[in-house]
């Protein structure tokens, strides 16, 4: 796959897409055309996972696996004992349907206006099924098929496919490098009259960025700017994941602090590190106009109902409010960036410094990184090359992998970069 | 609301309903086309669920709660002592993300392959969040926006908003009364170019009729030859998430053993009484021809993926084998519909003889189901009403209820038929 230029060029998706989308589903005869784009812009991910050295090799003995955000130590005590806790049925409606539930959601309301100084109700907070089913919401609440939304690049490989899934048009735009900061002069040249949303990732996966207030706050001057030009509004979609994974103190600013018309997805899943149960919210800003806002507020239980039931299982809705406290550990994490991070700029590797996030970014010694990652394939070390980012120079590590696993694979990094 | 008519008008949902759309969404500014369409289909749903009598009244003491088919029992021990059990991590990846992980796949592909005499492969099987997120996917795996879907009336008031939010069009085509066979005429009649599938319920909600081979080998012929005719296939979505809950030994059929292009969903929502705890699936039907059968297959991961992750939590996946054989009492829900059956029809209510479900379908004496259940609320009785449905002489019963709510509330019944 080629670099693909950060211009104005990049929001046509449609002529370069559909001519690659067309010859991967020549032999297609059954399935949607939507469900054929969703496929098609996953196909780099899925061949990672499924057909490729890490696809083969991924549960061999003695793997050091840096590559999906997956947990590679035992779940945390807190987390299993929460669960255990709340699945004792302590009434006939413990297993009942489940909505967003009055207490959580209040729970979240209040712990969320404390950590973003902001005034959340209960009836922001829309309790789903993780951030996957919380994006999935955001695509579906405010946007109509053929909308475009802009989504940054290198960024998080499933937006594409999700927009595709919503009949709706990704807009690649690229970070400015070697930096990563949101480009806004990019961003502004994408920008159509068919934009209607722009997300925004920070903590960033997979640079580590963490955008600060100035950066956000041009950002939201141009999408005011820029929805007023065009007569229709832009939303911001905050993709706040790793929000609480953050280092050095380094302060957090959420776009919707700053822009109005701005949703915030969240997952459990980071600071858990447990992907596998699904626990996450969307929140609107309480800045949005109170008609706006209510407009929301009193859509989104039938819009998740129609979406398939995409509320929290009944144990992970009673489990919030002993979540809060429980995390995977920030300073073992910090320590594992520090020493990787050491190790692989001693041996010349270029890295991005991480802000937050649990991932490493940095050049592939010798500029490709299908064939880096290869090589230390061969050493059962498995990182993920730029390509599933569409950065073919780059690769991404996990720091999810254990201490253990990133011992053993230290000395195969140092012979990789010679 | 009024009786709608079931002929060939009924398929013109845009013109009628895009009126009632309308007057519904004037003060709506920043919701989705989409969104608010699915959001109107489900006004009576929402309007029952939050500002009726019952929404008011149903969590008060002494409440006799016949409307959803939610618990009013305590949780069964089978479940609960699986969930325990699997819980407990035996390994790092316990709680990694989970999708149609191969263990409960092959399960439930043997599984299912002997309960209806075909033969599943593991890829013939897409594990889902309940059956919501099953009929989610099969909406967009096999359908574009613009596509006509026949649904039955009355029937589930799901299918339309589910529709409506995929940017499908719902069809609603009435069962013959007062049997509520399926009415062949007119799904016949209700057919167009654009019609790309025909949902089946059997065992049906709200009127537990099982469906016979006869009619369902009726329905495979003329949706094939209809597909001839219009040049596309029809798809027939089968949902059985009833199917293990019949009565008297009636035979299950289903249509994926007559009609390759059938997709199943289920759902052990149903079985096990739990819908807080979502597990179900998507079943491609063995006789599909093999290409659209490995498209399909090859599919479902990245579309699932792209909706939201729509695949079960870890201790779900975990528990398929164990909750096999886990079930409410059939003896005891056949014991309940027999009590309330016989009663009811000596006070001269005219109800449907249910094969299966745990739902009773009657007409509401005097004609009005509103004004009945509104007469049965304030004794604190509450009933679904008919206009949820489309049918607004009729009320539906849940016998999740428990047996001393059932002899509490029969004098109420009886009073009201008078």
């Amino acid at each position: 796959m080629e670099q693909i230029a950060i211009t104005r060029e990049d929001r046509k998706p449609t002529a370069t897409d559909l001519g690659l989308l067309k010859a991967k589903q020549q032999a297609m005869t059954v399935l949607s055309q939507r469900s054929r784009f969703a496929a098609a812009e996953f196909t780099t991910v899925e061949d990672f996972f499924l057909r490729s050295s890490y696809g083969e090799a991924r549960g061999a003995e003695g793997a050091c696996d840096f590559t999906f955000g997956n947990p590679h130590e035992m779940p945390l005590a807190g987390l299993v004992d929460a669960l255990a806790r709340n699945l004792q049925p302590q009434n006939p409606d413990w297993f009942a349907y489940k909505i967003s539930e009055p207490e959580p959601r209040a729970f979240i309301a209040e712990s969320l206006s404390r950590e973003l100084a902001l005034n959340f109700e209960p009836e922001d907070i829309a309790l789903t099924q993780g951030a996957f089913a919380a994006i999935a919401l955001a695509f579906r609440l405010v946007l109509d098929a053929g909308d475009e939304v802009i989504i940054p690049v290198p960024g998080w490989f499933c937006y594409a496919p999700m927009l595709r899934a919503a009949d709706l048009v990704p807009v690649k735009v690229g970070l400015s490098e070697p930096d990563f900061d949101l480009d806004l002069e990019a961003i502004a040249a994408a920008i159509t009259p068919n934009t209607r949303m722009v997300v925004v990732n920070s903590p960033h996966n997979p640079t580590g960025r963490v955008y600060s207030r100035a950066q956000l706050q041009a950002l939201a001057n141009l999408l005011d700017a820029a929805s007023d030009r065009i007569g229709a509004r832009i939303w911001l979609l905050s993709d706040e994941p790793y929000r609480r994974l953050r280092f050095d103190n380094v302060p957090f600013v959420s776009p919707a602090e700053l822009y109005p018309w701005t949703l915030i997805d969240y997952s459990y899943g980071k600071v858990l590190l447990a992907p596998g149960q699904r626990l996450g919210y969307l929140a609107i800003s309480p800045l949005l106009p109170i008609e706006q806002r209510q407009e929301l507020q009193s859509a989104t239980f039938s819009v998740q109902m129609s979406m398939g039931w995409t509320f929290p299982n009944a144990i992970m809705q009673y489990s919030v409010a002993a979540l809060e406290t429980v995390s995977i550990d920030l300073e073992a994490l910090a320590a594992k960036r520090d020493r990787m991070l050491h190790s692989l700029e001693q041996w010349g590797y270029k890295m991005v410094h991480p802000e937050g996030t649990f991932y490493l970014w940095g050049e592939a010694p010798g500029g490709d990184a299908v064939r880096f990652a290869e090589t230390l394939a061969v050493q059962s070390v498995f990182v993920m090359p730029g390509t599933l980012f569409e950065r073919p120079r780059h690769f991404r590590i996990s720091l999810t992998a254990s201490a253990e696993m990133i011992e053993r694979a230290l000395p195969v990094f140092r012979d990789a970069a010679k």
